[in-house]
Order: structure tokens, then C-alpha cells, then sequence
């Protein structure tokens, strides 16, 4: 059994800075296209001249792969002549509430005081993209956050919401009500929950922000990945910490799955008869709601299976040393 | 600000064996003048004479204090004649369902075949001690097993059943329900959530089974402790694994209380105006709910901050390195 992909998108991924990201991008850049590129470093991609620099150098890592690496600013109250400059350079603006994860010390604290600058960027046509976590206990964050959601929606019916890395059957009861949200959803949060982080032995290399939920959660999340639900896109979240920052008394959160994840969503199709679907899931409905055109590039899949690594680099990866059914046969650089 | 404790008992503890038994064992025989010792080593303490043997090792571990192990047995169908004759080596025998935690892999599989077996612990005055978690989900586990214990306390109504480590309010509710049910709760089920596991980052120290539930949870064991709930004991769960087995790519369950518990519990007592029945909820209940005595020995404790180590030997303590209100500051050996 084989399937080729016309261009895979990952709609959120973290690629670090320096030599992690030297060793990660061409990972990604292997088995996707374009990827949007969250900019939560140390300090924050909150300028255009810093912005500039990091593609410059994203493009650089990702050689000799065609791969597009779609911008973000972190969110700032910026000025409306700020984001008209930046307009055609980046693909959203990434809003964290501040100290929900990893590098967003420098968040957004008061989130009423945000919609002088949504609304200017719902004129100028800008996405707005969302870490959708309050501060409240840590399996209700998510839901908390959604009245947030439905109360920018209604407010700026123009400006795209993308509700990052969504992980609760709640999320896409919201994704129904308004039509200008739209999602990402991981590999991680398909195939597993707070089970698999803490029900056994305590697994830091699958803890990740927003924490994988309930059975009946990630059920919802895997039926609508596997209708190919038009406003749901394929975001891996891919976020590496070298292995001492996992395997520690204070384990950072992030699950490291850009060389598996591809093969992992053609294994989680296939078995549910979906493989028709996957298309539209890790590229078409991305295209469509950002209105983007990515390098034309074929990656082929095949059932044949194969070993994850242990490790890459210092990085463990998602399903390290494990037998995954799918894997990455061919692809166009 | 000062209290005096007669006698205070952890009623679940894990001394473990060897090296670590000698390390740990004196840190809980300071503070307790005796304690209820699990069975769950490798293989498991399931005859009476690795039952005495097991006895004596703790015995030379704890000396100078004077301190009483009070032993149980790994539950197995024993014939009654096994079970009449521990009957006076015994405090009661612990039950572990197949694989639910730290060495019980020897566990009852079909919790409907033990029944003959509890009978004749009730016909002879033997308590059960059970870890009441189910396959299940793992936030569901102990809610689903409820009804385990419900039906175990109406069909032998004359057998003590300890509910071991309970998490949540519903277990609270069931307590109320049966007047030959019991239950210990930990110190640190009394003072954290799943937030203070994984809501930051992760913390594999914090990491034990049952894993801490949500708030409401939380608050309503501390209000049963807080008023010294008649059938409610101190039990903490104290269970150490050198550092290696927690900072790892999987981490043990278990959480390493015994040093800081008693001063953990006094601050907690004294910040609700609870001190006067602190001795109730670490002594006193648990003396009635098994009809033991112990040694006689006070403890006192006074308001008086200090940091708790950052290690005992390879043991990485619950608090480790931070300041506690109150403290342990005299002891009858």
C-alpha cells in the first residue's frame, strides 16, 4: 500500500535557533513543503529585522530542500503601520497569554487590552494565531480559553483565528460555531492521552503544552482529522529540548515529532480507511484557509515498516526505537 | 508556636530492602513510632517467614528508636490456616490489583476469586488493605474501583478494608457510606494536584500512583484531614527510588514524604487552625481503626522554618531544597 502526498504542510513547528536548528529543519524540510514557523525563542521574534534574520537562516538549515518557512510575528500591541510593513512577510501573528509555555515569559498578560491590534489586523487581512490556554488547573485550560475565542470570532468576523494545537472534543464543538476559526491539531494529541504521559511510568519525552486529554477527547480530534475537516490542519507542534532538559527534575515541555509524523498520520489513516482524507489534512485545508500556494513537491509513502531512532542527535523522539507501520519512501528535495 | 504528638504513626509506608532500607528506615523511625509496611517488594513478602525475615531487617534498620513495623502480607488466596497462623505477625493483608503499580505484578488478576478468601479474613480479624485502582483511564482509575469496595463492605461487613491512598471526593463519599470501610490519605495528596505534576514543568518527583486528581479533590481530603475524620489516617505513601529511576526517560511512581511529613502536615494544620486534631489524623485513628497500640513516644514540633535536604543519599525528597514553616525539633527515642 502506498500513497503520495502533493506537498505536506506542518501548520506549526518550532525550529530553534543555532545549532539545534541546523539540526532539526532539514528533518522537517525532508517530508513537508512549507511549515509555519512559531517564534517563541529567547528573546522573541517581535521584529522584522529579527525576522529577517531567522528566515534567512531557517533557509539556510533546510538546504537543498525546497521548503517554505511561513513567518510569524510573537504577538505585540504593534502599531497598525508595524503590521502593514510586515504584512507581506509573515503568515500570522502568534499570540501566547503570557507564561503558559515554553519562551512566553514575554506573553500578553491583559487579553481585553489585545483588540485595538486585532482589529487592525483584521483590516490589513494578517491571521491570528493562538496558544488558547488560561492559567487556570491544568486540564481546564483549554476550555477556559475557548469563551476567549468565540468572543474575538464574533467580534472580528474577518480575522482569521487559529486555535493552535487543540486537544479537547470542546475545541471542535467551537470550530462548528464560527466560521472564521479554523485549528491544528498534532500527532501526538491523535494517538495519545494523559495515559500515555502518566499512566504508566511517568514519560517526560510525551509531555507537551497543552497536555493530551482524555480517551474521549482525542476520539473527537482523530474523527475530524480523519474526515479531513475543512478548517482543521496538520500542526505538529514539533518542539526539541535535548535530552538532559527531559530527563530531569524539571522536564521541559515539547514532544520532538517532525522525522515521524508523516508516517505516523499515513499509519493512523490507513488503519481507520481514511488515506483519501490525508491530503486535505496535512496540506489542501491549510492552502485554503491561509491562502497559500506551497512548492510543488511529491512525497511518497508506503506500508513498510521500520524503526524510529533512538535519537536524534541529543533530541528522543516521538515513538523513539519504536516499529512504526509507515514510513517515508520518496521524496522530491 | 508548638505542638506534641504522642505517638505518630504513618500507617502506609514502603522501607524497601537492602541499602535503601537502611538509608530510609531511620528517617521514618525518628519521627513515627511505628508504621504499616508494605509488601510489595521483588518478589513480594508472601510467607511468614520472609515476612519475619523482612521484620528483623527493619528492626536492626531502625534501632536506636523504638519503633514498631507493623507487617502485612502481599494478598494471595491463603488458606485459612495460612492466614490463622500470621494472624498475630499481621496488621492485615494488602491486596494489589495485576500491574496497577511499583512491583505488583504479582497482583490479582480476577478480583471476583478473592472473595473466599476475604471471608475467612473476616471470620479471623484480619483488616485488608487495598490499592483501589482500576485499568482504566488513569484520572477514572480510582473512581472506577468504588465500587470494588462497596461491594466487598456490604458483603463482609465485619472485615476492616482500608481504602489505601485515596485521591478524590467520591472516594470520601463511599467512606461515608460504610462503617467497615476506612481510608489513609498522603501528605502530599493533601498538599498538590495534577498541576503541581504537570502543569509547569513536568516534575517526576511529584510523580506517584494514584496520580494527585484535581482541586476540589484536594480539598476535600484536606477537609476531612483537617477535621480528623474519624476512619481517616495519616499514610504516606513514602516511597523512595533513587534519583536515577526518576530522572529518567520513564520515572518511577513513587513520592519520598517520610522526612518532611510530619512538618509538612503541622504547617498544614496550623495554616487552617487544625493543629488540635492534627493528633487525631497522624495517631489516634489509626490506634481505634485497627486496635493497636504503640510505643509510647513524643514528638514535638514547633514553627520554626528550615530548608528540607536536597537529597537523602540518592533520594531526591518531596520539598527537596525548600524552606518549611515547621519542624521537627524534639524526639523520645
Amino acid at each position: 500500500m502506498e500513497i503520495t502526498l502533493e506537498s505536506p504542510l506542518d501548520m506549526h513547528l518550532h525550529l530553534r535557533e543555532g545549532a539545534m536548528l541546523r539540526q532539526v529543519a532539514p528533518l522537517s524540510a525532508r517530508h513537508f513543503a512549507g511549515a509555519v514557523v512559531m517564534p517563541n525563542l529567547t528573546p522573541p521574534v517581535d521584529s522584522l529585522e529579527r525576522l529577517r534574520a531567522y528566515r534567512a537562516a531557517i533557509m539556510e538549515a533546510v538546504a537543498p530542500f525546497t521548503f517554505t518557512p511561513w513567518m510569524t510575528l510573537f504577538f505585540r500591541p504593534y502599531p497598525t503601520a508595524t503590521l502593514a510593513a510586515a504584512r507581506d512577510e509573515i503568515i500570522g501573528v502568534k499570540l501566547y497569554p503570557e507564561g503558559v509555555t515554553t519562551n512566553s515569559a514575554g506573553g500578553v498578560r491583559d487579553l481585553e487590552a489585545v483588540e485595538d491590534t486585532l482589529a487592525a489586523m483584521e483590516r490589513l487581512g494578517i491571521p491570528l494565531l493562538v496558544h488558547g490556554e488560561t492559567h487556570g488547573f491544568v486540564l481546564d485550560r483549554e476550555a477556559e480559553f475557548l469563551p476567549i475565542y468565540a468572543r474575538w470570532a464574533k467580534r472580528f468576523p474577518r480575522l482569521t483565528i487559529v486555535m493552535e494545537h487543540i486537544t479537547t472534543a470542546a475545541a471542535l464543538e467551537l470550530l462548528e460555531r464560527f466560521p472564521n476559526l479554523a485549528a491544528t491539531v498534532t500527532v501526538h494529541h491523535l494517538l495519545t492521552t494523559l495515559d500515555d504521559v502518566a499512566g504508566g511510568l511517568l514519560q517526560p519525552h510525551l509531555f507537551c503544552k497543552p497536555i493530551p486529554k482524555r480517551p474521549e477527547d482525542r476520539a473527537a480530534l482523530q474523527a475530524a482529522a480523519l474526515r479531513a475537516h475543512p478548517r482543521l490542519m496538520f500542526g505538529s507542534d514539533s518542539a526539541p529540548h535535548p535530552r538532559e532538559r527531559k530527563e530531569a527534575a524539571a522536564c521541559a515541555a515539547g514532544v520532538f515529532s517532525a522525522p515521524v509524523a508523516l508516517a505516523l498520520l499515513a499509519g493512523l489513516f490507513a488503519r481507520h480507511d481514511a488515506l483519501a482524507n490525508l491530503q486535505a489534512f496535512v496540506s489542501d485545508n491549510a492552502r485554503r484557509v491561509y491562502g497559500v500556494t506551497p512548492p510543488a513537491r511529491r512525497v511518497r509513502l508506503a506500508r513498510r515498516p521500520w524503526q524510529a531512532p533512538e535519537r536524534y542527535g541529543d533530541v528522543v523522539p516521538f515513538y523513539a526505537g519504536q516499529t512504526l507501520e509507515w514510513q517515508v519512501t520518496d521524496v522530491e528535495p
